[in-house]
């Protein structure tokens, strides 16, 4: 038998929701909340089309965007396809490197929603040094998501490797996509029992 | 800017190692300790073929294997690519779904060392209902490898939530492997500092 492979592409209208920010001409996202604009605007759309309500960025420290994900798991079939594993990865492919900060520049990852256990435990050793979230933990339980099995104090556990967590940015905006996605009635597919 | 894709798929040599024990000849690996015996032999071909020290697989309950798994970090460029990780995704692709119980048959992930904070969180979302481990955390971190934030009672964690956890399966076999990998001086390259 011969496996299939996985593929992990970015949908088409990403570029569309980074030109309608400005992204896509060199500028560069200089604060927290420029960069969760980015992550939301890709949450929100992501719900438009059909999609997951998350969405995620990986900035390096001068504020560019480095690259855009967006929950995969419906459209590429498989579970470990969330925001921020796609942000980490597609960053790690146009780095040409699979650790983010093998050349001393301090990248971080901004993600709409705060990790789910998954993601918390992709994130050190993906070589990001700072992770910015906005609609927290709670938010996403409110509706329905599991965030999984996280340590209590997990946001200690990064920050003793050196990575800095900062919470809450533009949270009730992140937290408003969360809120139309569950008011359209999408489905709540990463908690399946089996 | 266009984004890269991130691609996922095992070596060739995947093939030859499934044919040496015999699975290519839909036969059933009906104990852990066969199944075991097949994620070691991953492993311990990994290693040769200068790979990392993991491999993993994806069994149904009659014991057909699903999909393998070996880790991916330095050949495909990211650090989600684990062995557990590629196993999960690359069955989720031969099933054609994202959660790998909803056709009601429960699967099982069998890998040659406990798995890390990452692929530990990836479980639930999987739709396996049992993991199953050969080296211990203590055999990787032994020779340098960190497993990273993992809950404490991370076994604890899994089984409330309905997914056996099995340890110790041809544990001597599969910590040869991680010693073998240790002596050839094998890069550590998952405890990244950035």
């Amino acid at each position: 038998m011969t496996y299939p492979s996985l593929t992990l592409q970015l949908p088409p209208w990403i570029h569309e929701v980074i030109h309608e920010v400005g992204g896509d001409i060199q500028r560069s996202f200089v604060t927290d909340e420029e960069r969760m604009g980015l992550a939301v605007a890709l949450s929100a759309r992501s719900v438009e089309e059909g999609g997951g309500p998350f969405g995620a960025c990986v900035f390096d420290d001068s504020g560019h965007l480095v690259a855009p994900g967006v929950n995969l798991v419906v459209p590429a079939g498989t579970s470990i396809a969330h925001a921020e594993m796609v942000a980490l990865a597609l960053a790690q492919q146009v780095l040409g490197s699979f650790d983010l900060g093998a050349d001393g520049v301090a990248r971080q990852l901004v993600t709409s929603t705060e990790p789910c256990a998954q993601c918390f435990g992709a994130v050190p050793w993906s070589g990001v040094r700072r992770v910015v979230c906005g609609a927290t933990t709670e938010d996403a339980e409110a509706i329905g998501f599991d965030e999984g099995p996280k340590p209590e104090r997990w946001i200690d556990e990064l920050q003793r490797r050196g990575i800095e967590v900062r919470l809450g940015v533009l949270r009730a905006e992140a937290n408003a996509v969360l809120q139309d996605y569950a008011t359209r009635g999408g489905p709540i597919y990463n908690a399946q029992t089996g």
